[in-house]
């Protein structure tokens, strides 16, 4: 039985369809709106898609006008080829490639010469053996060779290019009987290549990998600040006032991005000043421009950031310290926080302007908050017998569920107080759990019941301990960042920065047009620096 | 006036000239004894770069080959470039290059197919300007695709190919008039290539990276527990007891390595992950192999890592807890380090032997562990009064020169027992300070002073914090650790490991044949586990 069309249903599918090709057509706009951030967030990305065209079609030249053609004819393969290949980011990684490729191509045609003189005056056989064996002992030594440290760090792209420069030469002389010309003409291709791209990198809008380093240190300074302002204020916050759960997460995550961008800068780091030891110095005082300084400042910062990750390790930790004990600590703990905050971003002024940072005012407010945090805690003394009054009866996981909130005003630390952080935590695992805890010691399968075992025993005697460790991290702070201001200074005396003049650079805002120069990709939050006010 | 020739002199030189020649003749033996050590370290180099010379005296035999350079000809060229480049240490890598080259390829011969048959049809002139303006655009548009992050991630190499042969194909077109035979050899001996490095890549003595991957997380697990283990070691070792330095330094040097490890792993576990999606299921008991627990496991590990590192810094700090209250402690700090250490080495061995871990036995001893530490702290409540009666008088540092080791007997922690480290930081400022401090407070152009005064306002208040934040930390790895246990186990679900079966498999020796399968050609330290023995 045929059965009407029903009109409304018609109108539906059609409905379906123009919202399919709605959202069909929408696809080419969102890409092109993913582009165009990835463009925005560091315009330097399109001008240097835009060199590379230029460098290819410059290239293309050589084979489409005809005296360039008749002066190269098909070899000019290889200048084409070495400009998609060579022709990188930044002037120092260029002028590193290109070096690499024209010595593997010296390099491997010098020897394909001299095993071509041992092979031309042999038979059909045994020539046919000898390239053989040659290539598989070349292709052996040169992959084993770039396993070598050194070489895998500095050479790898150029023992790849010798191994493939070496094969074609050594195969191809295998049924022409002279070589030297396929040498000769693919080596001056390759160094035209080259040299339209270490024209286009140095001489046209250039990137330096130096530039990059110098920027992505003044920023990590200035994310480890954030994110040290940040933790504090997270830690001293009401928790109770829970109604903004998104931006909680928001924060927390803001807090990651400082210094998570500081411990996994190792490689990027050390890549950064390979490359920029192959720039020229364009705009720097000094003829040996001390890259490898800023290796080392960048570890000391890692060995800085280590104790603000731990910090933070406070802030998600298990076990807290109830928020009655911390608020007595708000304003010290705040004070050192941001004292150590105004120092990273002071340094980070000074290193962006190339000026030497001024000794005494970077520590004098440091030193009193210090001073202050000390009489806080002095004037508390009970705070660290907690853990005896805490852990004398062993009611305390009994009388969890009742008794909340009660300790809010107190402000001593009591046991009822800390019963807020246990029994939320008590009742996030109950809930995690997929059996009531009574009945767990039973079922010896699960991991679970043993695993709350083991948190409810460590939080019956460390209320009183988690405070000590912030207090402490905060101190190992102050003495690691003396490290850091060892290694800063090392960095100036050997990069000859100006002399410091006076404070009148402090209040610099730092949210000028450096977002472009962030090479991590991260968009930075602009914020303005608070010395000025100070 | 000449002089008779000196005998002995003669002989001087001759021994001088002796002693260079024998100088240089251990360059090469140097030399060699560093390649033999790169080999051992890891055999499967060795055996990688034996495979890459085979697979290209193979490729050579396309053009050495009178039959087989009838079929190809002069494009065998394609060939032995394609495994030069393609051909990379583990099946998954070469499986990703592989398919990136041949996909980069088909693309590129479709394009310029498409635009060939566009300037097929017009003039000379025309013909030249829309080949370069292609050039340029298509250049233009792959490396700006180069920035995305999923084609970077994964495509990166593919869009370089594309970029390479396109242009190749482009710009020859104007010379050539049919196009599409150039495009359809080069396919085939790339293709020819790629079937010669897949093959020696998958069956002759293939490399995994999943495999890799697999043992490197293993690799972390040990490492971290040896970090800790050395590390608690280190912190409770008599201080007096220095006379081997070297010693100490190099124990030191091997907590760095466990944490610093994992701390480093992201992108190569990233990486590895990435290729080992591309590979077969060669010995798994699973078809789709979660690859990806193990990156999520790899970063739940460095978030406990974190901590270690925090330990770490404990014992590198500035501030130090007076030895006579840490060796108060040492039993039950010890022993929680131990046993959680012991739970990692567990961990370790089911990942590596894939089968599940025992439940209830991996956290019985840490529990009680655990509570011994709490009855420790408990029965000590007034070290955490020390920061009181420590600042009580300022005389402090008017005393320090008196009195050392006073203290080295009394089990209680009291001030003068904490001056030894006190004081011995002082000195080391002092030697270390070009002026004395006394004179100081005057010279505001230094940095010195100032640091020193920072170090020594926060040693006035922190001597009672050190032991806390350490037994912190300590609670805090457990909390930790039982995250790594929760991921450990998803993993056990996700990847099929068997059910744990009795206690059988945990006296297994760990000094097994897998120091050739550490990736990070970092040596490790035989050692057994001690779970037999408990």
């Amino acid at each position: 039985m045929a059965c009407a069309p029903d009109p409304s249903s018609n109108k539906n599918n059609s409905s379906i369809l123009s919202q399919q090709v709605k959202r069909f057509s929408r696809i080419p706009a969102s890409w092109g709106a993913h582009a165009w951030s990835i463009g925005r967030e560091d315009p330097r990305r399109a001008i240097h898609a835009l060199k590379v065209g230029t460098a290819l079609a410059l290239v293309s030249l050589l084979y489409i006008l005809e005296p360039l053609f008749k002066g190269v004819g098909k070899n000019a393969m290889w200048a084409v080829m070495t400009v998609v290949v060579v022709q990188e980011f930044t002037a120092g990684a260029t002028l590193c490639k290109g070096l690499n490729r024209g010595l593997g191509t010296v390099l491997a045609g010098s020897l394909a010469f001299i095993i071509e003189l041992v092979a031309a005056r042999s038979g059909k056989v045994f020539r046919a053996l000898f390239v053989g064996s040659s290539v598989f002992l070349i292709g052996f030594a040169a992959t084993y060779l770039r396993f070598f440290p050194t070489i895998k760090k500095s050479y790898d792209y150029g023992v790849v290019i010798f191994l493939l420069t070496f094969n074609l030469i050594t195969v191809s002389s295998f049924r022409q009987e002279n070589v030297v010309p396929i040498a000769r003409d693919r080596l001056i291709t390759i160094a035209i290549g080259c040299a339209i791209c270490v024209f286009m990198s140095l001489f046209v809008l250039p990137n330096w990998s130096g530039e990059d380093l110098h920027y992505s240190t003044v920023h990590k300074f200035e994310g480890l600040a954030r994110s040290i302002e940040a933790c504090v204020t997270e830690y001293f916050q009401d928790r109770d006032k829970d109604d903004n759960i998104l931006d909680k997460q928001e924060s927390r995550a803001s807090i990651q991005i400082g210094y998570r961008a500081v411990l996994e800068s190792k490689s990027s780091d050390e890549t950064l000043a390979h490359y920029a030891s192959w720039e020229p110095r364009h705009s720097m005082r000094c003829y040996s421009y001390p890259w490898q300084k800023y290796v080392k400042l960048g570890s000391v910062l890692r060995h800085f950031a280590y104790t603000v990750a731990a910090l933070h390790g406070c802030l998600e930790s298990e076990i807290q310290t109830p928020p009655s004990v911390r608020s007595l600590f708000r304003n010290p703990c705040t004070r050192v926080a941001r004292e150590v905050a105004k120092v990273l971003q002071e340094l980070a002024i000074s290193i962006r302007d190339h000026h030497r940072c001024a000794p005494d005012e970077l520590s004098d407010h440091l030193h009193e908050a210090l001073q202050d945090l000390n009489s806080a805690i002095r004037s508390q003394p009970r705070l660290f017998l907690g853990s005896k009054h805490a852990c004398a009866n062993s009611r305390v996981v009994m009388e969890l569920n009742s008794g909340k909130n009660t300790a809010a005003t107190t402000t001593r630390t009591t046991l009822p107080s800390s019963k807020t952080d246990t029994a939320s935590l008590l009742e996030r695992r109950k809930a995690k759990a997929d059996q009531p805890p009574s009945g767990s010691r039973n079922e010896r399968t699960t991991l679970r019941p043993t695993l709350s075992k083991i948190a409810m025993t460590s939080l019956e005697f460390s209320e009183a301990l988690p405070f000590a460790a912030f207090a402490s991290l905060l101190v190992e702070m102050v003495v690691r960042l003396e490290m850091v201001m060892e290694e800063v200074k090392k960095l100036e005396r050997a990069a000859n920065f100006r002399e410091f003049t006076g404070h009148d650079c402090l209040a610099i805002d730092v949210t000028s047009n450096e977002r472009m120069r962030n090479p991590n990709g991260v968009p930075l939050h602009s914020h303005t620096v608070s010395t000025a006010a100070e």
